[in-house]
């Protein structure tokens, strides 16, 4: 298995290049900041939760981004009807189970999605990960109390059963696939964590990159790789200036849009099982 | 016909005087930004989009502004009843059908809009101006394909059977109304495409000219000069900085609020049909 | 009675410490926003709003703030099962009457709460908390026409009523409960007020300060000198670079996140009633 820094800049450059379409149904706090966030990466968001259009719009999507993050019993109806419609045309569907295991209609909720479609991704912190494979965790709201490494065996597990891939995110990034390939990415800054949306926009930026990369793993560690040393060059940049994370929220994005190529190859750190 | 820089200038001082209440039933993803728009404006936003309260509170408000993106149906149903108040009021209402064309769930709701009220102003790119007005157009989810030039003689055709003004924005923003009086606007800057919630934005601070401004025509002119001005010149701004959209979308709230009449004056590029 | 700015320092390092987990159920315009002052103070915000949920996340959660903002009926449903349950579990209710007195539907929306169950705390300016109160009063949408001295005999009936705590936020930040011990807070700057979500944000502040301070009264003053202070100075910083409230909202959320202790306790203007 190989996967170079170069593989992963020509899928930011093929992002830039194409502006696909991500159509998301998305939580209302993250909403803003992640279409801000597909387009500094360069990408077209759209949201649009009525049932009344989201097959309609999914079909002229390049990918579908489904967060539970606030859900009510439409969304998850819509969800649905997108999601089989995505599937029924090939579409890659990447899921963000925010919250898993903090209350029964979460969980309750992802059992129905996954029985719907299998998304080609699930992104999602330690606790949320444990928990969607169906081991138990703890969940502080949204938040993890786990770090990334203790959910790697439950990630593995839940790739096999979506036949897809599986990211856990936190202070190492960790993306496997149905046949164990797994790919650990030591970048970001714990500054990400105190800003909302930085995970859902990870997945948002997900849905982006598989709507260009065909390898929906590489897609996801394409986008995960970019958004980590984003992410890390962003925090070192406002600490300089003894700004705080307001000023990272806005300059994520700008970093999302600028971020040159030379420096993205300098800072990233990926390691590959069998490295 | 004739409009002058000082006119305009006039409108924009009318707005931060009497700080007009626009009651905003808009979608997920701009809702905050626009409110902080207005507000960097100096306008007084207030969204509400529950059937039991849109009436009450549209007869509090100087205009009504409805935004189809993020659509579900108990929206639509308020929209109807502020549409059909505002209406009984002589209130203005600004419509701006975002991602016209893209579903037909869209294009239905804008149908049952026009035929419960006439809106005073309509904006949106050309796509989206095609499509309301009958044409044909290609929307990308909720971008245009087209430049705003194509959209000159919808735009028309559209004016006349609302009764109204129409607005098409992008590199040149035309705004006609029903008698083909035009004004073409040659501010702004292709970056502010890159931040969600722009356009939306425009169609808002249009609500808050049309408050103070009972010419509709010359109020939308005036709203599209000031945003169109500020947007360019916060452009420049963070480009001299080395910074991107993050920072651009901060910055144009910040010269909303700022922006020194010598500034707008040297800057404006307006012309006139017939001129 | 004597409250030191010692105690309310220590306030916010209780926050800072245990990083507690609020349960907002909030509205659309200001959520992300106050998700983002939460995790900036340093507490752990979640947002949830669906009736099958709300009851769940409210048992794992230190607090409960309710904003009435953006109201539809779900959302009422949802509040009113979260307050009982809160209640039950003898859980701090924080409760902001956006746009009180605007609407029947918000005046209805409030009585109901009320009688489901009682806040630890209401905080709203000097025309929401009159109309509140049971006064007449003047609103234009969601801003007070009223100082809020005018209101503090509103705020003293309605605390005795609620049995709780009353603020009322304005160019000078009220604090009383039902004895009516009461704080004047005299920082803050008029910008403030030119920020969608900061009124909401301090309501949020208020929930994190009391699920570490059980003196809900005590907790409400030390939330708002914070963010008092924090908006005093961050509105100064960002004048001083000529800049305007588009970067005073990024820059509260630096400063809620870095404010020093030495600069607090320098700028703290706090008088109690007896001193």
């Amino acid at each position: 298995m190989t996967l170079s820094v170069q593989d992963i800049w020509n899928d930011v450059a093929a992002v830039r290049k194409t502006a696909p379409l991500v159509h998301s149904i998305t939580n209302l706090v993250v909403m803003s900041y992640n279409a801000n966030a597909l387009l500094a990466l360069g990408a077209a968001p759209v949201m649009a939760h009525a049932r009344e259009e989201v097959e309609e719009m999914v079909a002229i999507a390049g990918a579908l981004v489904l967060n539970i993050g606030t859900l009510q019993p439409e969304w998850v109806e819509a969800m649905k009807l997108a999601a089989k419609k995505a599937a029924s045309l090939n579409k890659p569907i990447i899921l963000d189970p925010v919250g898993a295991g903090a209350t029964s209609y979460r969980n309750r909720t992802i059992t129905e999605l996954l029985v719907m479609a299998k998304p080609a991704v699930i992104r999602g912190n330690a606790s949320e990960i444990m928990s969607v494979s169906g081991l138990d965790s703890a969940t502080k709201g949204v938040e993890s109390l786990q770090s990334s490494e203790a959910a790697i065996d439950a990630a593995k597990t839940l790739a096999r059963k979506i036949d897809g891939t599986v990211c856990v995110s936190g202070a190492t990034d960790i993306i496997t696939d149905k046949n164990g390939k797994t790919a650990f990415l030591q970048n970001g800054h714990p500054w990400m964590t105190k800003i909302t949306g930085t995970g859902c926009s990870a997945t948002a930026m997900i849905g982006a990159f598989t709507a260009v990369q065909s390898d929906y793993w590489r897609a996801t560690v394409s986008a995960m790789a970019y958004l980590g040393v984003v992410g890390e060059f962003a925090t070192e940049e406002v600490q300089k200036k003894n700004q705080g994370v307001g000023s990272l929220q806005i300059k994520i994005l700008d970093a999302l849009q600028l971020m040159p190529e030379k420096e993205f190859r300098k800072r990233l750190k990926m390691s590959l099982n069998g490295d």
